[in-house]
């Protein structure tokens, strides 16, 4: 049987590294234990040196299609040499971040033009799709303000506050319509969020258990 | 008054970097001498970067989308970044490859979804096009003979020949459509393709004057 491909998004400062153990440990619980990890953009050699020139590349200007371009490169590369050989062994495949954020950065907080998103998304990708997403859902002052606290922000996380409030905004639109994806409010106490994430993980595990 | 954008096209062992020169004698002869060259993928300090990672990457397979994604990106930082601003100051760029080469080698050569190619060119790069366009035609057996006496082949060119054929095909085809390109039958002995190129380098620039 083929492994479940679940990812975590949202903005900066958002918990993802916490909510990611989380849901580590809910699935080993769960009695799911042959996992892989992804984080995007990156996750093959190929895709961690186009992460690196997204991220921190300083020469000279990145235009926004060119940063876009350079995400899906990553992806595909990441989807075609690790994800799907591992789902086809049966492997569950635990993604930090994933096509989503490119929706909310790059078409919501860039304001790239929705249908070349759109057009882009499912020429590079076809029908390729989480099989489930936990959005962790935060205010974009108090997220940019925890991640501020950790350190230097990357070219990225150094937009402005507009730009993650039309992120933010262009999750929730997304989510919202996503019958595969389930918002976390990730602005509760850090107990109230694990316990929200360990039902929504554990409500999947019986869904997926329940077809089979 | 704006500059002008001359591309060289062709397979390997065309003799693009002959006519390039021959392309740059005739125009200083013709009194057009504010110069500028770029060449493709590359041009930028990213796009340069992203050249290396599509010829030289050796870690991993390179799938064919994410081959055509940074080809795009690295197109998208010249245009913007060099090719637009140096034709707003007036000057005349010189193009070693530009988006035909796409057409070519991962449209025709790698079989990408002709419709995928068409809408992710005018996505990306709109209206932007050169003003003319040079194709040198070459039998590709005897390109890739003379590329290999040259030395070592990158990743790309080190595809078969029926790859070549099928670019070769592609640059016929929309060279033969495009009412800004001009094909030279680079397979003549050196003195008849300089004396070709020379003639329609002589007929463009004498078009542009007309027109002004």
């Amino acid at each position: 049987m083929n492994g479940k491909f679940i990812v975590l998004e949202g903005l900066e400062g958002a918990g993802k590294t916490t909510a990611f153990n989380t849901v580590v440990t809910q699935l080993k619980e769960l009695g799911i234990t042959d996992l892989v990890f992804t984080r995007e953009p990156g996750g093959t050699p190929l895709a961690e040196k186009l992460r690196h020139l997204i991220k921190h590349e300083t020469e000279e200007p990145v235009t926004d299609k060119a940063e876009l371009l350079m995400l899906y490169a990553a992806r595909i590369q990441l989807v075609e040499n690790v994800i799907k050989p591992a789902l086809a062994q049966g492997k569950w495949v635990i993604g930090d971040r994933h096509d989503l954020s490119s929706q909310a950065y790059q078409g919501g907080g860039r304001q790239l033009d929705r249908e070349f998103m759109m057009t882009l998304k499912s020429s590079v990708l076809g029908d390729f799709e989480p099989d489930f997403t936990l959005y962790l859902d935060i205010d974009p002052a108090l997220g940019l303000s925890r991640a501020r606290g950790r350190g230097e922000l990357d070219r990225i996380e150094q937009a402005g506050l507009d730009f993650f409030h039309r992120a933010r905004a262009r999750y929730l639109e997304l989510v919202e319509k996503n019958p595969k994806a389930v918002t976390i409010n990730a602005g509760q106490n850090i107990e109230q969020v694990t316990a929200d994430i360990q039902r929504a993980v554990k409500q999947f595990v019986d869904s997926v258990e329940k077809r089979t």
